[in-house]
């Protein structure tokens, strides 16, 4: 049975690159450019809550990285560093080393380095916190909206939500729609350089993890305007636009989460310069709706402006 | 039900205040001094592993950041920030308030704020991660000790891990002895004075958290020197001196975790410095052995010079 150390030393240990010291110490040691501040995240995965005892180990690999890369990205930052605690039931080193593997493969493309953590028996439990740079004053910021400005999306939402449903057994995919959304689901990519991208462009933004609508309601409670979402104007996949059940594709377009696409703010002014970043980097950017003065709430009209129902809000680990 | 958000603003969020931007964006947002690197070190804590379901709610608030600290400390960093990732069976809002009243009073005594963090379902799991800060090429590493330096430890260990075998009845200890004990164990305080005085003047240096005899081996193979540690030089508070099971004693003493003091070498130079260091700080510096070149490897002598058998190596979650 390998020891604590030996699985640090297997698994998860490699030479220190941009970091003064690495693994191995009571602390790591960075250096954060003198020019730049320092974001930092941290997300906590736990078996039977945010992911099953059945889930690829690669894939979860991939994803706990992901989901604090695509925080990151949020905030307009360059991911650098990472930090992983882990809890494992057993000495699993199958699962670990795949883990491992999906992990530093997604490490490897954005270049970030994993420069401590800790290990434990537990709960299968994975905590990782990830640090990024960025210049001071361009962070993109929750509470940076306006009213009067464009609302955006990438991409487009729903897949993963749709994906979790095929899982359970809530709807039959067909199956390139399905792999699609699995895919969605399971190995989600974070979109680090539309975030840098858009440093200095967009005046807000967020990463849709909890679902389109309750995430943009973050940004109108710490913005203290309200939002409102054009449904006509929100991107479906052909998954979502040719699923058999429209009531549940809606649900997971408006409210589904793990997608982890962007949603931004921005003034009318930016309206160019966003579409050709959206040339220039690929990836489909488009305006969903709007800001306005006013209580801070998200309202999706369809396109006679009537109001539509909103299904149920983000995803609250606490909640009802 | 408190939703996660509720819980959030309830018990975790207050005004940022050396934080660029802290809690309820997608990151945290802080700002290192140019001319300092950053210490980053995180920990796992898991029920059932270690801690018990009816510990104390406020201690085990201390203690799941006071170990971080210590960790810092043990670098030579001044801890400035950390996060906090949670998972909770339920949202017992009495437990929580006592941990965030535990975690906050230590939090506050060391000027460190909590920037961040996630709050989640599932077995009751705390990861807490902190930052410090400290000069760059300063830091007390575990790969800086030579050979033919002192070994030093501040304060004496094996009280917590006595206290430990005290609540799981493997001895009864008197009263004013399990009180001690006791605190040791479930309140340590991180010698975060000692391990910013310790800078430029020991060579290495790791906090006793595994074991004494474990965590100097750690220095050993980090450091690749042979540790001699003279058992009858190594400290004894009064709860282990005069423990009626002198077995068990010896055992906490060289083999007990979760004291939180500081071990460290240094030239013997520096003895005179280390000295009055420790009566202006206040803190017993004593000095319980020697680094010699040869083979990584602790060894324990008796004052006839014989080695004594040393009990388990340090904790570990995964070995036998």
């Amino acid at each position: 049975m390998p020891t604590e150390f030996e699985i640090i030393a297997r698994y998860f240990t490699r030479p220190a690159r941009t970091a003064v010291l690495g693994i191995g110490d009571d602390a790591a040691i960075v250096r954060v450019p003198a020019e730049l501040a320092l974001a930092i995240t941290t997300d906590l995965l736990v078996e039977g809550t945010h992911f099953l005892a059945d889930t690829d180990a690669a894939r979860l690999g991939h994803k706990a990285l992901a989901v604090n890369l695509s925080d990151l990205a949020a905030m307009g930052a360059d991911p650098r560093w990472f930090t992983l605690a882990l809890s494992l039931p057993s000495d699993d080193e199958a699962w670990l080393a795949a883990f491992a593997r999906g992990m530093f493969a997604l490490a490897d493309r954005f270049g970030v380095e994993l420069v401590g953590g800790d290990t434990t028996r537990g709960p299968r439990t994975i905590s990782i916190t990830a640090y990024g740079t960025l210049p001071p004053g361009l962070a993109l910021r929750r509470d940076g909206a306006a009213g009067g400005e464009d609302v955006w999306l990438s991409g487009s939402t729903g897949d993963a939500a749709l994906g979790l449903a095929h899982l359970q057994g809530r709807v039959r995919l067909p199956d390139a729609a399905a792999r699609h959304c699995l895919a969605r689901l399971e190995t989600p990519l974070p979109l680090v350089a539309l975030g840098r991208r858009l440093r200095g462009v967009a005046s807000s933004a967020i990463d849709v993890s909890d679902g389109l609508v309750a995430d943009l309601g973050h940004v109108a409670e710490r913005s203290a305007i309200a939002v409102e979402i054009w449904l006509g104007q929100v991107p479906r996949s052909k998954a979502v636009a040719e699923c058999s059940d429209a009531a549940l594709a809606r649900a997971c377009l408006l409210g589904g989460g793990d997608d982890y696409e962007l949603a931004f703010t921005a003034p009318v002014s930016r309206r160019a310069a966003i579409l050709a970043l959206a040339a220039e980097i690929g990836l489909p950017l488009a305006r969903i709706g709007r800001t306005l003065a006013g209580n801070p709430a998200v309202t999706v009209i369809d396109e006679a402006g009537t109001p539509v129902p909103v299904p149920r809000a983000g995803f609250d680990h606490f909640g009802a």
